[in-house]
């Protein structure tokens, strides 16, 4: 499984749905058929970006996601934490205090510090995490509206309006819940 | 597990052992032992060195690993090629063809080029190869040599003369073979 898994892949595309979406919440349901991906998957996603503070959710006939904030204070690096959580890129076993030279006990000097190699490793997750920190859901987002024809946007708005007509309470079901 | 696994921990470390004995080639059991890690588990690490040209094997009774090049000459990024393979930090899975709006089949606006979302990941993936390929095993030992005394090495040069006296063919096993 790669570091940054598909529920970010998920997320994200989902999020950019929302992102152009600011007047009409969407369901963890209606997004997940909108990106043709399964239900119960995104369903456990969305519960992770709300208590991140990136999406809020309401109840009702009308209600759904919304993104918490304008999107261009929302960067990739937020939602990767908010996802993904506390995932070090390089998880350091320490084993710099386990020298045959030492004998049963490590010398002060050789565990003082951080170990050089997890120093390293350190500066390379920080690298990513500043780039993905440098980018927000407005650029992608924008990257897409100017790709995508006027036309679609119009049968985007088309397909909400079917959805919102069959609509039921718009948050999802808990993820400890089996999908309606 | 962590993106970066303790395999490339575990051998950065035995090659900074190698990185201070440019005279004294090391088997992969004298490594092990050294460091006090599983000799089978480090016996499949260094034929991946090998093979990327990182260290070289020599058999015989005074034989075993050396480094291939200088250590200013090998960076932590080619070390973790070596050991990982090709590993991405995100695996896009391209679902940006599958929305509902398209029906059946995507337009060409909409699968053209890299997608935003993973153009964002790729330039994450580079920032940590830029980083990890700006340090040197040569970095490393050096920081090493800096904070262990002068007693200790001269304890490291004692234990591997201790080693040779009772060596066998330095050549580790073959990973695919039991450990002797």
């Amino acid at each position: 499984m790669a570091h940054i898994t598909s529920s970010v892949e998920y997320g994200i595309h989902c999020l950019l749905w929302l992102a152009g979406s600011a007047e009409t919440p969407l369901s963890s349901r209606d997004l997940a058929e909108l990106q043709g991906i399964s239900p119960s998957f995104l369903a456990k996603i969305f519960p992770k970006l709300e208590k991140a503070g990136i999406v809020s959710a309401s109840d009702g006939v009308r209600g759904g996601y919304r993104l918490a904030r304008a999107p261009e204070a929302i960067s990739f690096l937020e939602i990767v934490d908010a996802i993904e959580g506390n995932k070090p890129l390089f998880d350091c076993q320490e084993i710099r205090d386990r020298c045959a030279v030492f004998g049963t006990e490590a010398p002060d000097w050789a565990t003082a510090g951080v170990c050089a190699i997890h120093a390293v490793m350190l500066k390379a997750e920080q690298a990513m995490r500043d780039e993905l920190a440098s980018h927000t859901l407005a650029d992608a987002n924008s990257s897409f509206e100017r790709k995508a024809p006027h036309e679609f946007f119009i049968r985007l708005d088309e397909w909400k309006s079917e959805r919102a007509k069959g609509r039921k309470p718009g948050r999802p079901p808990k993820p400890s819940e089996p999908p309606a």
